[in-house]
């Protein structure tokens, strides 16, 4: 069990909460993980158990039928789920970027609508940003939904779309006007629920990792949108975007720092088990070293990781801080695991020691431009 | 097309071989390697083709059946296989690692039975030395040779063996005299055919890439051998494995950095087409600056390994020079992998640029031990 | 004006001593610094006048004569002397170092003959542990204490000992039981004042930075001492010099870390006014990149470093912590210093812009032994 | 002796050669240069020896009063004087940037006045091109240079001189005509003398190291040069530098690689006679890895430099590899400095192993700008 022992950000309830989701995790996860791989995606009762057990839009506010929980809480069930490396579930998403959106900026039909059956997992939540031609710069997006009375007609194609092929609810990023001046002026976000016409969802992409992951490629040809499926006001898209960044770029840092701790633990096993030149690994001058410089770098990623997650919780982690922490510890995560998988000799090609699913991640783009205002 | 204008290394009779050489992967594995990789080899038809243009055993005397070329020709098949990134065909593995070891140790009867078949392509060789707990340490071999009569029986298991599945012939290295004061004076190598009764295959092992390759687990049981199965001299193994060496490593260095230089071509068209904030991304001096560093990176590798053949091709390539290129270039490959995937964004973690075939290989080991002699 | 708005360790009474210290040094130390840097030392006057204010002894309880700050106050007068680019005060060694020996294992006439005076600045302490041939490892140390009668002879030499030339007071690491099985178990430190006969200053050393620190080779022929000059009890050295190693390490790490800042404020200056190919060269983006990657990794040492800083004033900072601190930010200072000096251009290589003074720090050695226990 | 065994692009001549050059490297610098780092530079008399052997000019055409010999006969005199590592001696610019615009671009009278002059070391060549303001962007260059009737009115402060000091020749950069629409149109090149009136010498700059190397900034006021001056063709002056580029940046990348094999023997030497921790820490596994690294990252640059060498000698040097060798050879010096420095511990902060003089050289710039174009 991995030790958080020396972090001082949590109370004894974060604590009961943390062995809660983690028994969660062992009990309805990692039985089945490897069998998901093979599809390419989670079960459906998988959701709706993580939404009995509460664990599904913790850090929603009660009023509106989320659970209730904080910041840190929420956070806990993103680490607890890479400490059983399994990267299927597409929760922190759901919970954590689309939910958001919903309360912050939706009206009471669309949150009434929407956040019980996303809190009981019975309506799976995605946001469809990301174009073929554009990757993540809101500049280049071509997708458009055109007035046509008081409905939108939307026409589009998205990719890289994490829960793109179960999700019930797609958030679709859509330029409504497309004579202003910046782009940043003339984009909405729509709702659009799984089924509606012309609303299509493409093959699952063929990625390195998260292969339990449903990544997928969606498609809009004429979709009928009703004035109701806006989220918030007209062109206030990338506003309400760009509100929401820090706790996405929070996630990817967290996730990323536990998937480092999570390979640190599982290296420092194998070396002490395995055996070369006549004596295990573990008491090679240069493995020490090696782990030593692992473990220094991962515990001052560990202790900023902590710093922005309390910063959150108070409301005061701003963009430029998040984009240090996504970037900062997107390196650190690419860079334990390359020298981890080293350490594993050939078995780190492997795909049983799981080293390569953590490799790789993409870390610059986007992030170090808002990294460059600070 | 690679272009290799600049380099100095070799002769017109070289280019026109080379032409030929591609015209064969881009003609006769190219169109058939993503089927490949599904089934997790190539077909034997691929290596009967290959063995009748004449691209097996290219650095094998006339004389005693191979194609007799030169060192530099046959590194040729080595590199055009990386320059059309098919990484399935274990040739290199066949005519220049397990090839040699029959024609330098081999008696007149051995090389009469293998050598013709595996130029033609109709036998294929692997070898087995690699074991699950022992890596590439060969002190920590467990495989034995008991001799039985004049016989030998063979019992033990091997694991990541190139072309393992395939083999009609594997190369098995065993202990012989378990009493040896250092193990290397107590190894030997034996030549033990597909089908002989106790030599069983395994499972073809899940990598990260390389998936048209069968990398497979050997089994022997009880495996009777003859005499005449025995390589060289009992006991002589460990002397010949050395000896073989620097020509093992040569070719890791050679595939790393022709695979460094596919990558960085196949990243420089990307971003001279790929568009972002407004502008083609190879227009952003921070992606300029990156490109003319794995530029330089690859330029200055391309100068040692190029005089490293040269070397080779004279006979004089030493141990710890051919330790020095496998390290660098493994390394050199892993950096402008990450830094290549890097600047795909998003796509870089998709299966279809195929840099992640090129990343995270194993750079480190034995070679580093032997580096350190120098 | 260095910013420490962000960080949460510091009270309101931390800040306002703070301030008192930053003016101390930017009246007492800045306006005579560059002359002292040609002498190789400061003077004996700004000693006292640090004294005086307060600045001396900080974390020295009052009871025995010293200020009785606490940890977070005295990390203060680390920190400030950084940000004002002085390197020449040993005041760190002096306080932080030498006088908790005194104050933790001395008896009752050790601390009331040298505690008031040190923390008057009357009386300068070092410390001798370092040897020409043994460097940091005292497995190596050659300097005897012999018992005669009830004095002791010590002889030997010592080098690397700041404040060495103008020491009224230098604390000596001997050997006391050359039989002990582990040279541990017998080691001892005694006091060793100026102008006992026999001890003797060498040669200031020539360092490539520091200059104004008198960095001196100590040298110990015969000199007798009385058994009152010995500091605890005998053989139990290595024990107290293990029980200060964590505030020792973090020293150098907090010093690390704030000049890890100062850099960046410099160099971030540097870029806005310096101009080239027609424009700023802060509005390059290779410069922003660069600029927002050491931001990063200086904020997430920062955030290490304070809490580090918060477990030490709890009396929690372990050794293996500690050492990762020491080498992390070690590290990070010649990381950084090499990038600021890069992008100094041929400036960075000229002594005016003082990047240099902060390059090229001791990383390594023991501290990597350290962490490798953890 | 630094062994050059392996090298492939001498001949036996050039190895003749190379002994004379080291032997008076070793007889008239070595012994005095400790001397001139206090002095700031070396002196008249080790100019004209250096004359008298035939060390300067070397690849100036014997019919115009140079020595005469190759490329790679120049390129041992780069060498061999990094291996005595001894950097007062500005010989390399002399002989090597400044003599060859005289003979490339210069007329008659200008080749008979300077060229055997120089050749004899009785007058030192300096070229002054670098401003205060403008680094070594020729776009910032503030000099002019005013027709006055046939003659010119120079005008301008230059700045990190080499030779600047001791210069009887220097060419000076300036603008010709202030309204040309690139500034590369409007330069010339000018040759004053020293004791010209207006042409004066400030201070020698305050580097790292290079402290016998005399670096000056240099003052023009109105100084009065006849057309005899002008170098070449007016407003050509920036072809010409274009044109001498290569050379210039070859000649850095030659002495970074010379002086990376001079650290990595010096300090393979030291670690083997350190003992620490009970043993020789050349025994150390971490100690052994780490030069094993540094010698593979070394061999590899040799390769190349030597390849360029090649190229060079053979005129096929283009600006691209030049800026690649710069770049990549002075980060291999960077990266070399600071490991060795790090395996010397505390003695590689002194000044007298010397390491510092080997650290921290400016990599970066133009050169990468140049390397973005290939």
């Amino acid at each position: 069990m991995m030790d958080i022992g020396t972090r001082r950000i949590f109370s004894e309830e974060h604590d009961l909460f943390r062995q809660s989701v983690r028994r969660f995790f062992q009990e309805e996860v990692v039985p089945y993980h490897s069998e998901w791989e093979k599809e390419g995606q989670i079960s459906k009762e998988c959701w709706e158990k993580a939404g009995t057990q509460g664990l599904l839009g913790v850090n929603t506010p009660e009023e509106v039928g989320g659970i209730g929980g904080d910041v840190l809480s929420t956070a806990i069930t993103w680490e607890e789920q890479v400490y059983v490396n399994c990267s299927g579930p597409g929760f922190a998403l759901h919970s954590d970027i689309v939910m958001p959106y919903i309360t912050h900026f939706g009206n009471k039909e669309q949150i009434e609508k929407y956040i019980p059956t996303m809190t009981a997992g019975t309506c799976i939540g995605a946001i469809a940003m990301t174009e073929p031609g554009a990757g993540s710069d809101l500049q280049g997006i071509r997708t458009t939904a055109k007035k046509d009375g008081s409905d939108y007609i939307l026409n589009g194609s998205k990719v890289f779309i994490t829960n793109g092929y179960m999700c019930g609810l797609c958030l679709v990023v859509a330029i409504t006007n497309p004579s202003a001046k910046a782009v940043a002026h003339g984009i909405s976000l729509f709702l659009v629920d799984e089924g509606t016409p012309g609303f299509n969802k493409g093959r699952k992409l063929h990625k390195i990792g998260f292969k339990a992951q449903d990544t997928a490629e969606l498609f809009f040809e004429d979709v009928r949108l009703p004035a109701s499926a806006l989220l918030g006001e007209e062109n206030k898209g990338f506003y309400y975007l760009m509100k929401e960044l820090p706790q996405e770029r929070l996630i990817i840092a967290v996730m990323a720092t536990a998937s480092s701790e999570w390979m640190f633990e599982e290296t420092r096993n194998y070396v002490k088990q395995r055996k070369a030149f006549g004596k295990t690994i573990s008491n090679l001058q240069t493995v020490q070293h090696k782990l030593a410089e692992l473990k220094s770098d991962i515990s001052v990623g560990r202790a900023f990781i902590d710093q922005c997650l309390l910063l959150h919780s108070e409301g005061r982690l701003d963009t430029s801080t998040a984009s240090m922490a996504k970037y900062w510890c997107s390196e650190l995560q690419n860079r334990v695991a390359y020298q981890c998988l080293q350490l594993h000799g050939g078995w780190g090609y492997m795909w049983e020691y799981q080293l390569p699913e953590h490799s790789l991640m993409p870390a610059y783009s986007l992030d170090m431009e808002a990294a460059t205002k600070s």
